[in-house]
């Protein structure tokens, strides 16, 4: 849980700038999409990967290569090729246990992101992450994708209707509509989260039980777990909306900009999650207090109560030959009144000391 | 809680720089008022939709439009089209779930600022947010309001009265008036916080209660609610202040200045109730061991005290033939003496034990 | 507590710049005193409001116009015209609930301090602040204080004795002497918070009940309370002796240098009473603990001794017509015997196991 | 545990910059590796120390000299004449509880890293850590190992085979391949944390115990310590990776970018060790105070069962000579069957207080 | 203990500049020796307070004045004539509650450390601190020390035997001979707190006893008081490291970056002191709440092991004349085997629960 980095260990000691795919192997079927458009129109194709060079040669406007499942390491290294791609790039592709980065290797701009999504293990619902890697260059943009989710769907959609001025700007407006596009799911992620905790609040308040507080931990971790995930992803979007690249122009910065502020936005929402998910384990424990502060009373109200009773039926239960009351008529009734009597005044004190 | 995102998934796969109102729709029916003033006078006017653009080619001097009730999207973009908005403006005045921020367009500037409130759902207490968007020009403010509320009667008064200076003034000390009636609103909601924490310390020393922990939990997160509103605030503020923007006179900034010192001693005043709020926690879970800890006391007194009688009378109860004592004449009298001897000098123990 | 804000929120909705009294108005009656002095003497004198104006122009050498008391607001606007400040000035001069704080005005620099007190309200004893504003001019020093107290005496007596070289010193060193004044007092303030938190640790150790916690409490707030209004005095001091403004000769800096160390000892050592409250609280919580194992223990230890002994008494109560002892002679003296036995095994497993 | 500063003490006193073995002598015969290679070919020796200086003179292309264990003061320091080392770093690379660093001695830049491992003491394991010293000149690399492990063996084999490019290139490359074959190593470690951790939450939640807690302590300790040793290698990496140094190509810059995302994945993981551990402590102790509530219940439910059957034996134990229905023929069944009545009714009574 | 404060106050009011001694009187009697070298020789003298002025005026090449206590206030004024020391330098060296510092006169260097011992005061052993001053200038360094203490012995031996480059090296290099020394002296301290910690640990997990959390209090504190009083260290050594002065040559700024090594390494070391003690805080209390689980658990299981029998007894002695039983011959000792039978079944259910 702490560490992704369980298959980590097997790269140990392999040369650096060698792809190792790290991570577990989602889909070994890859699929190439090419999109190609300038303002005369959009052509759209699935591509072999022996085609690709090829076809790549022959699109015109801006390109938008798109890689679906990473099982093929000849085909990540085709793609180097194609476009020359540092071999520290096509490694980190591989590597799906990056955090989130930027880095500018003057022709190109990578930047990774992650997608987080629920997935189901026996009993437990448990929150995973996929990798994203984007390059953005000159007149293209490459996306690689872990799963064979319909991630950029609605980007394709846009750009099809050549709606949303996308198609008449650069691969610049390309790469902030797909970087927004990821961005926007975490959206969901909260929503989920605020459910959870919602749900959490209301087992507290009714019927807090230790289960309760393995779900909190779990809220908990799944908080520590997206923040670790996306404070890199800050940074990430802080040095593109800055303008460090050359590679967006000035009007898609200000898009930028705006994607930046639903970056900040977000991890303060999942900030926040730390202090609510404190203040319910201060309610829980203190539930647990409350609840044995409870129950001590009772077992002394009892005990005070019957005590004293027990004593007294003792008390005319020895065998003295002399006890005075033994032969009395009445004598058997008095003491049961007298019982009853020390029964109510305890029972009214402990009402007036609001122990009841 | 957590995330005030609800709504935000909802737009998740559209087009960026497409205003789509997130929020819930407050007021349906908008309301513009537009109030020009120069040296020699103020004038003001409410203006039907249609007639904005027309309108305010006619004004003369300082011009102040101001929008009451974010319902209709397209007399948005009507102000957008008179002011020359980017598209990304008029998303972000929309969509009421921004942090506070402002953002320099070159020609105007863009501010968005928070104001709170309480409302009440069925029992509890709510406190929630709006938005007010603030454009700042070179000689017009714009102002967009979620509510039908008065928030700026005060600054509009001062300026028909010509009082405070602000009508010889220039359209960016009209934006510091804004801006300060903002923050000072902050003040009543800090005195509300307040009442509420003294209310909750009485409570908690006269009589603790689970409910006391949920209002104590409850005070804690509405004090991490207003610090992550306020909180770039701050910010923003500051960066006003340090003129950034030509558009600020020197003059201008000192006020600035001070709105800036409001602002710190506001958010510093918000940080303190987490100090609050964490001894409150302590003082009521003590107070529930300390409870445990006097009820354990009279239960082993009681415990202490009656077990020896019993014993006692168990002893003399015993039915063997031959017993000391039990043909005494004064044996049970005996005997309940030395049972109110041993429970006096039990007492006295715990007395000096101080468990009394 | 939590915000000093009470009275704010009448002032909303005022042009700003106007100077309303925010405070408690603690002195209705105010006094001013001028002093001025140069190489060849001191010259000193209480002075009418209204001859304020009138003995400035006739004084020579370095200005010192000294205020006590708040409550007149046209004497301080006429400060504002003798020694042209802005409005702002006059302001914060007037709203006693401003931050530490230093504002270069260009031809004066305003400098806002705080002092500290005890008062007694009822039992509580509560710490109070007030209020010293500073303006420092090319040849004067304007200084307005809250209370009647004899603040600045000592710098009284030194410039009349004309030692400490003061005399012969401009305006920023009487300022800084000022300055030096103020903080000095604060170290009063650390010891008070010493002797108490040394009181309290007897307390603690010698016999904790739900009071000391209340007064741990207490301390602690204190302490937050006095950082919080030190805090800023750290940025202040610190701009002073960096010597961003022109009105402090090289020489003086030293000596603000110097200031600035007090004042970070102050800071940290109130820094560290969090640790020392901190501490005390763990260790009343933890004595609550200790106190119910022991009462536990002690109940259990009874229990344990009494029930088989009850038990036994019990068995020998039975009314069986055949139970072998009964008849024997020595029948009760070997149960009592037996019952002796048991209780002292049980006595001397409990010393074993050490829960006696 | 706090400090590794166990034999620093008997430094104090003695002047600067002269080499002491400070560590644990962990392996007295140093063993001295002399590897050197250009574009022809590799060539490896083991050399002994006298004829060190002879054999480098005679190596060409970039030369690396690895010496494993420190135990030689003299050989060290013939190393120091060797390549012209400055008597700090001698001292430096003996003593073996530096922090992690580098150091730009202009002509070669002296890093310092750490390796883990853990042994076991008597039943405890235990984590400890080891120092490697590592020079990078124009042309040569120094490795300075503690131990006698194979630490570079990797490396080693990789230059052997000509492959990984790590031949063509200089010395610069082969620095980065140490450094990045030592931090690859740390994955390990998370890895054995990982282990740790869900074997510890597995025993949480199955059968806490007071060992467990210590185990968590533990943990929690190990976290502390590498998060302390991992901490300063940030700085390192970031500073090297910044391109300092000439001594460092452009394109190993960008490997070095690469080892510097190694570096903060693994500090992340281990930061969120703290997380986790504190998560657990609170399970642990919640899980003591829900077991003290849940034995509370069982003796509260016993006692008020059988204390009022107790009490009716007591009433029909006196020794009354009228008590109504001790001569009736069921009478003794009656009062048995009502016994079983209140019994039955308290256990529902219980049940449906969710008690049981 | 939050404060060394505890005579300043009597400081307040007086003149600034003035040299008031602050701190404990430790040595009245002071002892001044003067040193000096060049690469000739090394001479060793002590001087009469009288003759100061005129030995230094002979004194040749790098002179090194040692001021033992500092119960004199005119020696040190006439210290200040001889060295032309600023008022202020006077001033802080009496004052013995200095924080860590470097102060630049230009002309010379004014650098305050701190010394830290233990001193048993009735049981307790507390912690205490000694300042020491050192006035680093061209070719002169002074060293004025609070305790009769023999700090410098080592580096005067080693200039004594012309070891250790010092002899040859400027005041700098002394400089930092001294710094060094003293920063030497922290490690033993640090190894002092490493036995306390360990002595803790081992009585905690042995036999945990309220005064166990006192002493965890106490380690704590003292964990508070030195890392307070090392952090200014830290930016001492840095800002003397950094090369601000051209006071040090850049031989000798090589050596100070070792000494802030160190200083980080010892500063470190104290930071985690944090994390242990507050680990051995939850392990006390832990234990506590564990131990009270477990007498709970004995009581219960004995309440619910004889309430049963003594019921059992109860009934067979009510006084029925119809009791069917009673007169058997085996009645009694079915009901001992039933009441056996009982008793081992209960212990079984315990052991099966894990109670026991």
């Amino acid at each position: 849980m702490i560490s992704p980095s369980k298959k980590r260990s097997k790269k140990a000691g392999l040369p650096p700038g060698m792809p190792v795919h790290i991570g577990a192997k989602k889909n070994a079927s890859p699929r190439i999409t090419l999109l190609d458009y300038d303002p005369e129109g959009v052509r759209e194709a699935e591509v072999a990967p022996a085609d690709l060079a090829e076809k790549i040669k022959h699109a015109s406007g801006v390109k938008w290569v798109n890689l679906q499942g990473l099982g093929d390491i000849h085909m990540i290294e085709q793609f180097g090729a194609c476009f020359n791609l540092h071999p520290l790039v096509l490694e980190d592709i591989f590597n799906t246990e990056q955090r989130s980065k930027v880095e500018d290797y003057g022709d190109y701009l990578y930047v990774v992101l992650k997608t987080f999504g629920y997935e189901t293990r026996g009993k437990e619902e448990r929150i995973y992450s996929e990798q994203i890697s984007l390059v953005l260059g000159k007149d293209f943009v490459l996306s690689f994708l872990e799963a064979n989710g319909v991630q950029f769907e609605s980007v394709r959609d846009r750009l099809r209707a050549g709606k949303g001025q996308s198609a008449r700007l650069g691969a610049d407006f390309l790469m902030y509509n797909l970087i927004d596009s990821v961005v926007d799911t975490y959206f969901s992620i909260l929503e989920r989260l605020d459910e959870k905790t919602e749900a959490l609040e209301t087992e507290l308040v009714d019927r807090p039980q230790p289960s309760t507080l393995q779900s909190i931990q779990r809220l908990k971790r799944e908080g520590v777990f997206l923040r670790r995930a996306l404070w890199p992803l800050r940074e990430v979007i802080s040095s593109l909306q800055r303008g460090d690249s050359p590679l967006f122009s000035r009007n898609t910065l200000l898009y930028l900009r705006d994607v930046y502020d639903h970056t900040v936005h977000i991890i303060e929402s999942i900030e926040s999650l730390r202090d609510v998910t404190a203040g319910m384990l201060d309610i829980y424990l203190s539930s647990v207090s409350f609840r044995i502060s409870t129950v001590m009373k009772v077992l002394t109200v009892i005990t005070t109560i019957f005590m004293p009773l027990t004593l007294i039926t003792g008390i005319y239960g020895m065998n003295f030959t002399y006890m005075p009351g033994l032969e009395w008529h009445m004598g058997f009734f008095i003491v049961l009144t007298a019982m009853a009597v020390i029964s109510i005044a305890m029972l009214l004190l402990f009402r007036w000391k609001k122990w009841l």
